[in-house]
């Protein structure tokens, strides 16, 4: 892509209402604009950022078996009544009336709506287990939407439900999609953690909340030096149910010393067992011909949020760090005054051409601007891999190349940088 | 994919509220599931076609130069309120109010969200022509909603709007997407016209309408046999302002006679010109710094709506056609008594896998069905190539092949199966 051909919308002042480093970056960078109160639109930059997330979540939950489906975003109201929850989700769910007055909500999850198709297509044991998941756009009616896409109101959800014969079963699958998260946060590039937690409103007996670490985070992850045991806070101090849990207790399991992590949510998986099975009487014939309620999973990852989590991790003052897999451009390609140097200009569309070809997203600033104006867009939208091409530089056959977190740039020959990009 | 690790979710009964072909297939081939009126759950093999004219009309658009982004799906009431939009819309438009009894409505289309954004972004006359797109869900509250996904509430579209310095530009991005669309419709292999027609609710002076030939469609199409006149039948009776247009008439260039075909829109291009710009005070500076209401143009496609329309093109008795950059998978491989024969077995996976990697998607039956359901499943669900692998086969080192639309099949040698179906 040329910077001339695309929109950059960069800002110089950072917004007075965005007190997070993420939202102010989000901002600051082009990556989303506020329509209203929690409701924001992805600009060109950032929704690349957000496809690339939602792509490596579909590719792991294929590759896990789940199958893709779309469900509605509007939601019958009847649905929540069987389940009880249409009063006692509370105010944050959003009730709508239709033009005959019927009521419905804009879904903040999917179980009812899963269940009741379930109740359509299972009939046997056989069936069973199976896992289907979707990526779809949800709405929770926070109070006080604030942080940008880290809660918003409109936000992008990947969220899936498995259904079992028995538990056995569903605590297999469970384990596939702790498996796949582990897989999916670490090809993101993120450092994060996979903790224990309680169940809240979605019900159930068993879940596992996926934190990226940082230290402007909500949460708090308590870990382990000296094993693998780590919860959040509530489930740490829930199961001591004596004191606060303090850095420097004993791990529960007895191995090595407790400390304390910030954190960010982005994922959650569930044993939710039979509650919704059982309330919207979901059932299938067993071996025997007896109907049995399938017990379920739900695994939710919150696709947009990931976006900003990313960005509370990683981060520096003159703006965003991508991980490679999350860039909205691996690669910029800064030429040094390409309007008037005629080499400049053809070397920076070759190798702008060449990269492409190799299959890296490369922004090649085609501005009519300083280098340091331009140097300072890249840093701040936070593109990896800097090349520099300058007439000194072609006469010496080489080309300058920083990394994003690099103080300083090195020289590469002109014949080597593509293979030098590729080796990285 | 194997049949066992997918869910096939076939019906063997015409659902009876079913009227249109389209609705019922989908039905019965498990492309979709009702949730509530006008409200449908995409199934794994619904949303693999949703998935194909998704990405088909995102690489057509990207290559056109116009920028995807993703704008709220909940709109605030003061910008309809701003066109004057909030009230005549009229009762389609779903209204909502949130927990603090604001209101907003889930959008049918994006003009005024749009127009507000831009006037964050645009101030200079350099930054145009712009044109963006998104690729989204949105809402239109049917009276009645009928014929499954055709006239759905819930749906989901392609709309991009383009902004200009001048009519000139404005006219040359709108020829720009008049070809665009030719080559998505084109590429989905689907048999359609661009047609002239009236501007409608939307506003405006010139439009566009791409309409999927089939005789079950609502609209009627006029066309001169004799040139490229070709007009919706209210744009063509409008221009006459005489008496009803009807088949045989001269056509408005003189040149040949009109003819009359059936079709369903699934495209729409406009040219607003300043309604909205002017409306919502858009404005940017031109070259002697004087201010300028952009000229805008919106761009449509129904992206749910096609896989309809290409059914009601593309079926005959056993259920749907697809053509082959539709289709779920491409390629439907059938063994016969695979469960007993380890020959046809080990064929059956060593031809799934070569497909496969030459980038075909292929769907392996591998129930322990008769042959004759197999077959019916696989002409229900309209996979346009089936190879059959039976013993007697292998022992004449053969396959049968046999397209969707032909009669007969034609016996294929195994070692020429791969490169037969590459060069078809």
């Amino acid at each position: 892509m040329l910077t001339s051909n695309f929109l950059l919308a960069t800002l110089k002042e950072t917004p007075a209402d965005a007190e997070l480093i993420s939202h102010q970056l989000m901002l600051r960078a082009g990556l989303i604009r506020k329509l209203a109160s929690g409701l924001y639109t992805w600009m060109p930059l950032g929704l690349r950022v957000l496809k690339k997330v939602e792509n490596i979540v579909r590719e792991e939950m294929n590759a896990a078996g789940a199958l893709e489906i779309l469900m509605p975003a509007v939601q019958p109201a009847e649905l929540w009544i069987e389940t009880d929850r249409w009063e006692k989700y509370g105010n944050e769910l959003l009730k709508i009336k239709d033009r005959h007055e019927r009521d419905f909500c804009f879904g903040p999850t999917h179980e009812e709506v899963v269940t009741n198709l379930m109740r359509g297509e299972l009939n046997s044991y056989k069936q069973l287990p199976i896992n289907v998941y979707q990526i779809q756009t949800k709405f929770r009616d926070e109070i006080r939407p604030r942080f940008g896409v880290m809660r918003a109101r409109e936000f992008l959800m990947k969220d899936s439900y498995s259904f079992h014969a028995d538990m056995e079963s569903l605590k297999k699958t469970y384990q596939d999609m702790v498996d796949t998260y582990m897989r999916i946060f670490t090809r993101l590039g993120l450092r994060f953690r996979a903790v224990l937690a309680d169940t809240g409103q979605i019900g159930g007996a068993f879940s596992h909340e996926f934190q990226v670490l940082a230290e402007s985070g909500e949460d708090i992850v308590v870990y382990s030096d000296g094993s693998d045991y780590a919860a959040n806070i509530e489930r740490a101090e829930n199961l001591e149910k004596t004191q606060p849990v303090k850095e420097g207790d004993t791990s529960p399991d007895g191995k090595g010393k407790l400390k304390f992590a910030r954190g960010i949510e982005v994922g959650h998986v569930f044993q939710l067992g039979d509650k919704y099975s059982k309330s919207m009487n979901l059932n299938v014939l067993d071996e025997n011909g007896k109907a049995l309620h399938p017990q379920m999973g739900c695994y939710g990852i919150g696709v947009s949020r990931i976006v900003a989590a990313a960005i509370e991790q990683n981060n520096d003052k003159n703006g965003i760090i991508w991980p490679d897999a999350m860039a909205p451009f691996q690669i910029a390609i800064v030429p040094m005054q390409m309007h008037k140097a005629y080499r400049v200009r053809e070397l920076a569309m070759k190798l702008y051409e060449e990269l492409r070809a190799a299959g890296f997203d490369v922004l090649l600033d085609d501005r009519n601007e300083r280098a340091g104006v331009m140097f300072s867009t890249m840093d701040l939208i936070g593109i990896p891999h800097r090349i520099v091409i300058g007439e000194r530089g072609i006469d010496a056959e080489i080309v300058e190349y920083k990394h994003r977190t690099s103080e300083m740039s090195e020289n590469i020959a002109i014949s080597e940088i593509v293979s030098y990009l590729k080796a990285r």
